[in-house]
């Protein structure tokens, strides 16, 4: 055996799993692999030409999942050329809130006799959108009563969550929810795959699972929402709680079997990509606000003390490590609107001349875009096209473009809205400092990364410095990292992320002068951002407008 | 001799001059022909490659005029071919406010020996924006003084109107303001070459040159405005007063040689396009609300009081026809707002398709469009990309699209612009109503008529009956209905235009629910309106924070 030891991070995403081997003593990256999910996500028809899904489903199958510890994982080691035998645990991170229903030894009711035509039986991703009524519904009692674990969601339970997806089950198919002895997070089933054991990571259980001060919501809440569903923690839900970084359990047989990693080596407890992603950047102090930036951008950040942030996604005590209280907030759109507007709104000639370029409409108009003064559009927008989850909550808000004149090109538009998201962080950041938790560096992680006046922009707009975070495989790593402190190797994750996680500090700063241009063009943002979201309700109305009266009144 | 008789009606434009032959019984459109300028609008540099113009400039050439007279009209009456014998009157109209320098018998200055190099001894387009400076001036003082006819220009006196080009040529070239013996209106002066009399139109004088109540602005204020400005009115733009469809004079030999007419025929009093139009459209009573919609949109309309409307071009007494008040307002971008939209905004895939159905861009976003239901995009407009003239009177405002999401399409947003130019036109209608002038019918004329869609849209959005003027040439057939008038084939324009003019009542008439629908649009318009326009100084500064500071103080 060498002196040097390995851990193994999988990151199960959206599409595909991705492992990745870490060196333990500095975290060395030292190959990865990758495996797409053979049925990716399910919108339309259950698999084998089955039941059409009403519109907003989106469904998984979990032996997918397998098929990355069966594929990605064999892989990466072959590639990483290390002994095998070197390799000392695996630690694993999830999307979430992803959920599976299953029986007492944990397999999915859909492979169990007379469940696969049966949509409620398979796993539900977390973009999984039809329980919008039963959140709405939770929403509404959880005020009625207010219950006091709704401030630290920012008042909203998301129908992406636990108890809306548990919910609809019962609503719409008692036979199964009678039947599923377990509602479990994916991230909590695959740790159970690995090591045999169910425990529930303190992460996905406190932001998706409502579970707070050790408590999850009551009997009297859970009756109140609908006569019967009194038992749905103590039934479905309830489990060992186990913190991150700690283990989970031992590789089983089978699981090594899959993996062709040793038998009995430490599994980590399960985790959330976003969250573990702060290991993997080093930054699990106060302060250090990690945002992943890809679609939409979701902010983590651990704080020393507990405060009621307005629009937080929710805070959790661990739940981004031990000791501290783990704040998430969010924007729902980022990338997808720059990639809705790439999509939607750049004339011809622009087309012509990036393919003419040889490169992508985004580089070709970032590019043009990078030769301009901050300002020089004479442009604001509100980056609210998905809605707005921090810090207004309010996914009915939409898009604003203010400024436009007979000279306005879309070059201008591109810019304006890489800052209009630049300005949401912003808010939040402010948010945050405004209700005692301070923020001093922006750390970011995620695919949006690579846009380096985006970048730039960033660091203006928020005043701080930016801190990148080089790995490629950022949650793998972070996973990893937890494998080493489940492992023994560290004696807990900061110690772990200090040897292993890295970011590059100072990567761009703010330029004064822009700086200061950004703070006038940032008070017409919150002007319109007042406005247009505590002002007054047009974007609600403008909504109605257009849409049908519904024939029948809801239930 | 037959028994029918005809006039010729030739229209000034921009870049070409029309004549039209009417068959004065019943108003029939015998003839058209056309003639382009020769040297356009001229922006660059004087002609012969001289001198570079500074930016905002637009010269003509008035000698391109008398081309006009050369060419379009022999040919019109060619096409015609009816005797010219038959032909008993010539009348005109022309784009406003277009003045030109010139010596005592009305040659341009430029034509003078050592002028040829001075960019201000040439005609000055209506569009010769460089005198904003003097304008702000005008207005600043009129303003302090408190001066009486201020109210009757919405507050503010237009950059490209009478007295700012006048102050503009004192202030830059004192040798071509001492040299010009008159400062003409190009409505003016081209009826001086056709007749040999200097005879200021009525409508040019009152809403460009700030005659009210029969006086000019006073030389107290003309010598506040610039010591030595003084004599202004009196030695360079006072001269008899034409009524609109008076006679001004014969048509010389020299004229009747250009243009092939019979020596000694009627020469109406010159007119402007816009104004001139309500006799084609035969929309002389109060109530009928002319819009001629094109690049920008021009409303014009008689009234049997003088109200103080907010926000208006202006109100002239007999500005439109003797016995009424004229009242003038506009809204400043409409097809030039889709026309930057489809150029800006519209990807390549629906490029490619409006290529395929062989049909342009605005052909197929508007056939989309038209699938709409109302409201059915989410989206509001404010519809200001090159500022608001009615009735906020600013040009310093821009355009806003409220109510982005992920799904908006481009036209979607073509359709809310179109809907906002329809809103500014319902704002301007309900002005005059709350203003004590009522408005009962709209009456379209112009190029964007071509578009029912749009016209369905101003007539559900108004929630007036929409008239449509169906000549295509509607300035030159009211200018020919003025030749009719001075030739004195009949008593007033009012009972030339019931003859000769027309219009298509009813055309469009507004759909109920498509009303009732847009009205709750037309509040969110309102909203947005008030909030962006009158509510703060957003877009203002926003079109400060990108511009460099200034080196020096202005003077």
């Amino acid at each position: 055996m060498s002196a040097e030891k390995y851990t193994v991070g999988v990151d199960f995403g959206t599409l595909s799993g991705r492992a990745l081997v870490v060196r333990v003593s500095d975290g060395e990256q030292i190959a990865v692999a990758e495996h797409a999910y053979r049925h990716g996500v399910i919108t339309d028809t259950l698999p084998g030409g089955g039941r059409r899904l009403a519109p907003q489903w989106a469904l998984q199958i979990p032996e997918d999942y397998l098929d990355v510890l069966r594929h990605a994982v064999p892989e990466a080691v072959a590639n990483a050329g290390v002994d095998v035998g070197d390799i000392i645990g695996i630690g694993t991170d999830f999307t979430a809130c992803t959920m599976i229903p299953v029986d007492g030894d944990g397999t999915p009711l859909y492979q169990l006799d007379g469940f696969a035509d049966r949509p409620h039986a398979y796993g539900k991703l977390w973009r999984h959108h039809s329980p919008q009524p039963q959140a709405d519904h939770i929403n509404a009692v959880a005020a009625r009563r207010a219950e006091q674990w709704l401030p630290r969601y920012g008042g909203l339970i998301s129908s992406e969550w636990e108890f809306a997806k548990g919910l609809e089950i019962f609503d719409e198919d008692p036979h199964v929810y009678r039947s599923m002895e377990h509602f479990v997070e994916a991230a909590d089933w695959i740790v159970w795959q690995l090591c045999g054991n169910y425990v529930r990571n303190a992460c996905s259980a406190g932001y998706k699972g409502i579970r707070q001060d050790g408590r999850y919501p009551s009997r009297e809440f859970l009756a109140e929402l609908r006569p019967g569903f009194q038992d749905f923690v103590t039934e479905k839900l309830d489990a060992p709680i186990g913190r991150l970084g700690d283990r989970a359990g031992g590789l089983t047989a089978q699981a090594a079997r899959w993996t062709g990693l040793p038998q009995g080596i430490p599994v980590a407890v399960g985790n959330v990509d976003a969250h573990v992603t702060v290991a993997a950047a080093d930054a699990l102090e106060g302060g250090q606000l990690v945002a992943i930036m890809g679609t939409s951008t979701c902010h983590v950040m651990n704080g020393e003390v507990l405060r009621e942030v307005p629009g937080m996604c929710g805070v959790v005590d661990g739940g981004i490590s031990e000791g501290s209280w783990g704040y998430e907030a969010g924007q729902s759109g980022v990338g997808d609107i720059f990639g809705w507007f790439v999509e939607n709104c750049v004339p011809e000639s622009y087309h012509v001349e990036a393919r003419r370029r040889g490169i992508s409409l985004h580089e070709h108009l970032t590019d043009l875009a990078g030769r301009q003064r901050v300002g020089e559009h004479g442009l604001v927008a509100l980056d609210w096209h998905s809605g707005n989850r921090s810090v207004l909550v309010d996914h009915e808000l939409s898009g604003v473009m203010i400024g436009q004149t007979l000279h306005t090109t879309c070059v201008d538009m591109y810019r304006a809205l890489l800052e209009a998201t630049a300005f949401g962080t912003r808010m939040i950041v402010d948010t945050f400092i405004g209700s005692g938790v301070p923020v001093e560096e922006l750390v970011v992680a995620g695919g949006l990364l690579k846009n380096k006046l985006l970048m730039q922009i960033y660091a203006d707009v928020v005043g701080l410095p930016l801190s990148t975070v080089p790995s490629a495989q950022a949650p793998a790593l972070g996973a990893a990292i937890h494998a080493a402190v489940a492992a023994g190797a560290y004696h807990d994750v900061r110690t772990a992320a200090a040897a292993m996680g890295s970011r590059t500090r100072n990567a761009y700063l703010p330029v004064p002068e822009n700086v200061e241009a950004y703070d006038r063009l940032y008070r017409e943002y919150v002007a319109a951002y007042e406005w247009f979201g505590r002002g007054n309700d047009m974007m609600r109305r403008l909504r109605r407008i257009g849409t049908p009266e519904p024939v029948g009144a809801l239930q």
